[in-house]
């Protein structure tokens, strides 16, 4: 099958209207923390080699590297979302006439709901770190292109907000509540004062427009 | 030229990423917008049949036809940035030697300004009404998707602040200060209180995980 990231985007979008379960709001948290990262490598991408911004490049250098491993990173989510998905929607089709398919499907179920809740949680994290990335894009960044910097400050934290929603989804479901208080209590870490992040950083952006 | 959404997902991150003017922000505003109203019709179409919502059928059909409605017009926008950014450069590149020409290019940058003030604002004004939907889809869609109307909204908030960042820029550069203020005027009315709106539709999704 065509990975989705092959895709043109008009038919992502239309997938993720459907009725089909996936791509879903997983993949779309992926795409909006890929596309954050990739803002950031434009931004990058147009104050390198400019003389007016030589003070900055070794900093730009470094962001782009960073930026680029980012964009990878959540790029291939777009894709495990989806298996992670495909695989936990597989246990709960598992048999449950007799005892031993129950018990069988009930330990299989726990099992996929824990990576169903570490992929959107490493998705979180992603997004967490390209947010603060947009950060260095926003102060040192070429000034004609700060509004990128701005728009990958949203796109970041959306993927972060839109990730946190299916932590906490499939951390609900778990019997392990030692796992799930401690991938929630991660969650909480990063989503720690984020609002005033964003504002701030927003507001820099508005000011170096 | 092949229009962008119909290149695949990954080119069109990193044409996003390249050192090339367009695609920019302004797309990733529009792509974010489609992708919220995307979401919407999925959790539209993920309700619309279920005997447990038949009492919100009509609701949701309705707001089908709004979501389908805004994604076409947003992805539309991923296209119109675009060329609205490459005329904006062409008005730039025009010839300035002598005082006829740098009146005639003064004169088309200043035309061409105006619409590259409108054509953000009228992408935020898309993202704020599918903001408002994102709503509906929290309020009366099947729990099961309930996430992905999160999503939708975050989706939505983060292209209306990101298209936000367009006007901005481009109404400041506006010689016509009332037809510019008339346009800050208009997104300031769509902005007002939108922090709090998106605390108050997210937490809503959290209770209804």
């Amino acid at each position: 099958m065509c990975e989705m990231k092959d895709q043109p985007v008009q038919i992502f979008l239309d997938e993720l209207a459907s009725k089909q379960a996936t791509p879903g709001g997983g993949s779309a948290a992926a795409l909006m923390g890929a596309q954050a990262a990739a803002l950031i490598s434009m931004v990058c991408n147009l104050t390198i080699g400019k003389p007016k911004y030589a003070a900055v490049e070794a900093d730009m250098q470094a962001l782009l590297t960073s930026a680029e491993q980012l964009r990878t990173t959540l790029t291939g989510m777009i894709k495990t979302d989806i298996e992670v998905f495909d695989k936990l929607m597989s246990s709960y089709a598992l048999p449950k006439t007799t005892d031993a398919e129950k018990a069988l499907r009930s330990a299989q179920i726990q099992e996929v709901l824990k990576e169903a809740t570490q992929v959107p949680l490493d998705c979180a994290k992603a997004c967490a770190k390209t947010l603060a990335l947009s950060r260095i894009a926003a102060e040192k960044g070429n000034a004609g292109v700060i509004s990128d910097a701005g728009v990958a400050l949203m796109s970041a934290y959306s993927g972060l907000k839109s990730a946190a929603l299916n932590v906490y989804i499939n951390a609900a479901s778990l019997k392990d509540r030692e796992f799930a208080e401690a991938k929630l209590a991660e969650l909480q870490e990063l989503s720690l004062d984020v609002e005033t992040e964003v504002a701030s950083i927003y507001a820099l952006v508005k000011e170096r427009l």
